[in-house]
């Protein structure tokens, strides 16, 4: 802290609330915007503000939208009738990235975790039940996370779902990655990646 | 990117001026804004926006300040014969959390660097020249970085003012830094820590 100025103090300090930001980084960033890039400053301190109060969820698949209904549910391309189930907005990031999926997301936005009081309601799982009800969809891919906390939610909606005749509830393949070398892959995908093993012979 | 939200795209995008951040990271801290810290994000983009706005040059140091005079120029405690050349204010943070110093700063800003058309103004040095002719200073500490540009500027300025009677021109020591091991110091400070060595028997 410099103690010479209140605003540079303040902004460095607020800057700490940025997700692996401490002090040293917060004041780098500070001096930087101050020094060399004051406009830039200027344009994203307007935009932050801005998409702070301005982006909402998206109604149906709960993603990160200005719009009442986002981008990928109203996109007339997709498909409706396959629901892919996420945690967090990073994970529709990357599965858009990878080019692989052309289908609807629904985002938890977390897992359940009772210690942090997080329950069907915060996860709105009633309006995941509804859809997955709904006529049209005919598909729902669990794609929580591989974690003790991420496998239970999957398994309380499996649990909740399982007897709709007419909805297939699927999970994405586990196994070793691609690119990961055999030596460095942890005990729990090798078990997985044997269990899983695929016949090459047709 | 996610092309989901202009908003939330533009976000990303504007974060990616802060030094150090690139895209992914830039995409974590809009998530983690939007998901867990939303009041946290309208009062950064506040002070953002206000210091970017209000923060000034000390008229007298050049550190970056809101007020005409910085508080540590205003201090009547503090040695004004006595002023520390710095490159950049991220300096004067350093010796003040040192607690070694108690005199004034005069900051450059930068170094000379002609490729980068960084000459003699841009750096204040007149501004410099006119404080270190004045009566009440008695010493220039030349603590600008150890580098080839640094050392320029430093013998710059000394070459400008070493004919001053009254006027002190010194750098800050060269050796081994406290707590480095010698097998990792570098060779030119080894030659600097050997050419300045102390005598022990008084």
């Amino acid at each position: 802290m410099s103690k010479v100025s209140p605003l540079v103090d303040g902004l460095i300090e607020a800057m700490q609330c940025l997700p692996g930001v401490g002090p040293k980084s917060a004041q780098r960033m500070v001096l930087h915007l101050l020094e060399r890039n004051r406009d830039g400053g200027i344009l994203l301190a307007d935009i932050m503000a801005k998409a702070i109060e301005g982006v909402g969820k998206c109604q149906k698949c709960r993603i990160f939208t200005e719009s009442e209904v986002c981008a990928i549910c109203s996109n007339e391309k997709r498909d409706k009738s396959c629901i892919c189930v996420v945690e967090s907005v990073s994970d529709v990031f990357a599965i858009e990235q990878s080019n692989q999926f052309n289908g609807n997301y629904f985002i938890l936005h977390g897992h359940l975790s009772p210690i942090d009081d997080i329950g069907p309601d915060q996860l709105a799982l009633e309006k995941l039940f509804n859809l997955a009800k709904s006529e049209e969809v005919k598909e729902l891919i669990l794609a929580t996370n591989s974690t003790l906390e991420g496998e239970t939610t999957a398994h309380y909606i499996y649990d909740y779902l399982k007897d709709l005749d007419d909805l297939r509830l699927t999970k994405l393949a586990q196994g070793v990655p691609l690119g990961g070398e055999l030596e460095y892959v942890d005990r729990g995908t090798i078990m997985h990646a044997f269990s899983g093993r695929v016949e090459l012979k047709e």
